[in-house]
């Protein structure tokens, strides 16, 4: 099985390649480091030392003797990718290769104008180039709970039945995200789902909640193989962003009452759904939606559980409330359903003390190189 | 009163300039001559002679001792916008600057990434500009009924309550489809959105039917005045298309059984809601949407129609059923609502043999100018 990986540098690209190579898939590793172009530009970093992916790539030959081919190259760009795609013939594509940061696309026109041609070319990119070179290949498309905001219904993976005046159908569940990084992750289903219909591509969209972790079982083996790490307000998600606040006793930022909920899971749990996405891939002609979370907080009992574990470490954590620079509501309702990865097979990893914990042994490692003046930025998204 | 009108180039844009400068309003008109650029590269023209806007504004001069101000620039570049918004201050803007074939969004690559480019760039930048430079203008965007394609449920105007589970909520009309063209313009509704409640602003969006006709009340002063015609399988709208078929003698192209419904409405009638819309805009933070229809007919009926009406003129008019190059339900069922204009005050112009009779008119006296090569270019959409 070849496997084509766009987005190979980013947070979950990296783990995700070593997972496919663990496996003991052919990986092509391809990105083009827009991701630190724009964590420079901004001045914020990894907390872990990040190499460039072709370095990584041999330290990760050095620890498994498995080769990972590597490409530097632009997803917007169709000859590029089309190329790759004609001459590679993989059985599956996994697309990472957005701009992945709401607070980002909400800084300004330009970080706006950025995140939507970037997320929307490289996603009709893909499918043309599929459709064009390789109509068997399975794409494979990370999408986000966030595309469906706070309906005050249960949410469902993916599709609604609708009744309506005495008649039925069926549609994609109503989606209205909170930013427009969320936004332009709902106009990607929108394009997947019109050529799907058009061209019978197979798609799997997982849409994902906020992922925390600093490890997986193959990043482990050496630490140049350590998944990026951000920690700052426009990067880092919100688990690992609070337990650097922690360890450099910076209080915990919970936006209003902190009472917003949303699903979450371990990386771990990320590279799992993955590897059952594409070993059970979908039918021709379908579009398959999985809502991939494992469990359901308030960032306000996320505050309180890395709270209680820095105690183990003797931190003294602080919370504090400031002012919402979100527009979204605070307290909803928030049932979403999330079986259908389960029925394949995941084994829920919830978020544990113990887990909690290594995240903290992580951080405290690379203490040094925490810059608190990244912690807190103040972007307003009104 | 202050107006920006963007593709003031357009099938739609120059009556619209008329339209509202007639009414007393001062009207900017700004195009890139986009669609020119993309009509010559394919190898089609408009049947009636369509000077560049500053003749046709010089044209109107004569007729109308009125002045339009004409701004060649390109909305995608969000310097020449928002300095065009921060200095004129309007008190509406119209977007109709966005790439309007369905079939050409379908021809390729470099067409599919243009209209989303496009269209979506261009409708990201509007938002940031008014939100930036003039917030209490009134953003008027045309949509399409096509967004909605054929649900199985009846089609309300934009939104929908939806009951799941014992609870309820509000959601946008749930949508899918068969272009991408289409696709885009549903991409648009979905950013516009989500800047309407991220910003406040007040926008209209509406979903408008294939527009026929070839005349309005101002167009109609001066030949040089005269609304674009096309009549080619990507630029032309059925109606009109058929008209001109009918006059060169070239059979009626029906596709499939064509029995696809959709609503039409009389061009003057897209002045009129486009001038209620303006008229009567919609509360501070409201995305308002409205149908912009007046009747429904199939692609058979309408054949008929043109058929009839030709036989006025001595014309044996054939029509004929050809393979269906899209991919969509020819049977389906098909009740959109279409009230909320009708409210505001809309007096519908039905499809009249006596205004067919007027579009023969003018397809006969450009007869000469008829290119029957372009009429079917066999594009296939999937």
């Amino acid at each position: 099985m070849k496997i084509v990986i766009l987005g190979a540098d980013g947070y979950l690209g990296w783990p995700t390649v070593l997972y496919f190579s663990n496996k003991g898939y052919d990986v092509i590793a391809v990105d083009n480091y827009l991701k630190r172009q724009i964590t420079e530009d901004i001045g914020v970093s990894s907390l872990t030392p990040t190499p460039f992916l072709e370095n990584r790539a041999k330290a990760w030959k050095e620890a498994s003797a498995k080769t990972i081919e590597v490409r530097i190259g632009d997803v917007c760009d169709y000859n590029f990718l089309s190329d790759l795609i004609r001459t590679e013939q993989p059985d599956a594509i996994i697309h990472y290769a957005e701009q992945p940061s709401a607070p980002y696309s909400m800084m300004g026109h330009k970080e706006a104008a950025l995140t939507l041609q970037n997320n929307l070319m490289s996603t009709l990119n893909i499918a043309y180039a599929i459709h064009e070179f390789a109509p068997n290949c399975h794409i494979v498309k990370l999408g986000t709970m966030g595309e469906y905001g706070t309906p005050n219904i249960d949410i469902e993976e993916g599709w609604l039945e609708v009744e309506h005046n005495g008649r039925k159908d069926n549609f994609l569940f109503p989606r209205q995200a909170s930013s427009l990084y969320h936004t332009t992750k709902i106009q990607d289903t929108d394009l997947l789902w019109f050529y799907v219909r058009t061209w019978q591509l197979k798609v799997t969209d997982l849409m994902q909640g906020p992922v925390y972790g600093t490890f997986t079982d193959e990043t482990s083996l050496n630490p140049f193989l350590a998944p990026s790490f951000f920690y700052d307000e426009v990067f880092g998600t919100v688990v690992n962003r609070f337990v650097v606040q922690s360890v450099c006793e910076y209080p915990l930022t919970v936006y209003g009452s902190g009472t917003q909920t949303r699903g979450y899971l371990d990386i771990r749990n990320t590279l799992d759904c993955l590897g059952l996405a594409v070993e059970f891939p979908p039918s021709v002609g379908e579009l398959r939606i999985f809502n991939q979370i494992t469990e359901t907080f308030s960032v306000k009992e996320i505050a309180e559980k890395v709270k209680q574990v820095g105690k183990l470490f003797d931190l003294d954590v602080k919370i504090k409330s400031i002012e919402n620079p979100r527009t979204e509501k605070e307290s909803h309702y928030y049932n979403p359903k999330y079986t259908g990865l389960i029925n394949l097979g995941l084994k829920p990893r919830l978020m544990s003390d113990e887990n909690l914990a290594k995240m903290f042994v992580t951080a405290m490692k690379y203490k040094d190189r925490i810059n608190q003046n990244v912690i807190f930025k103040g972007i307003k998204w009104n």
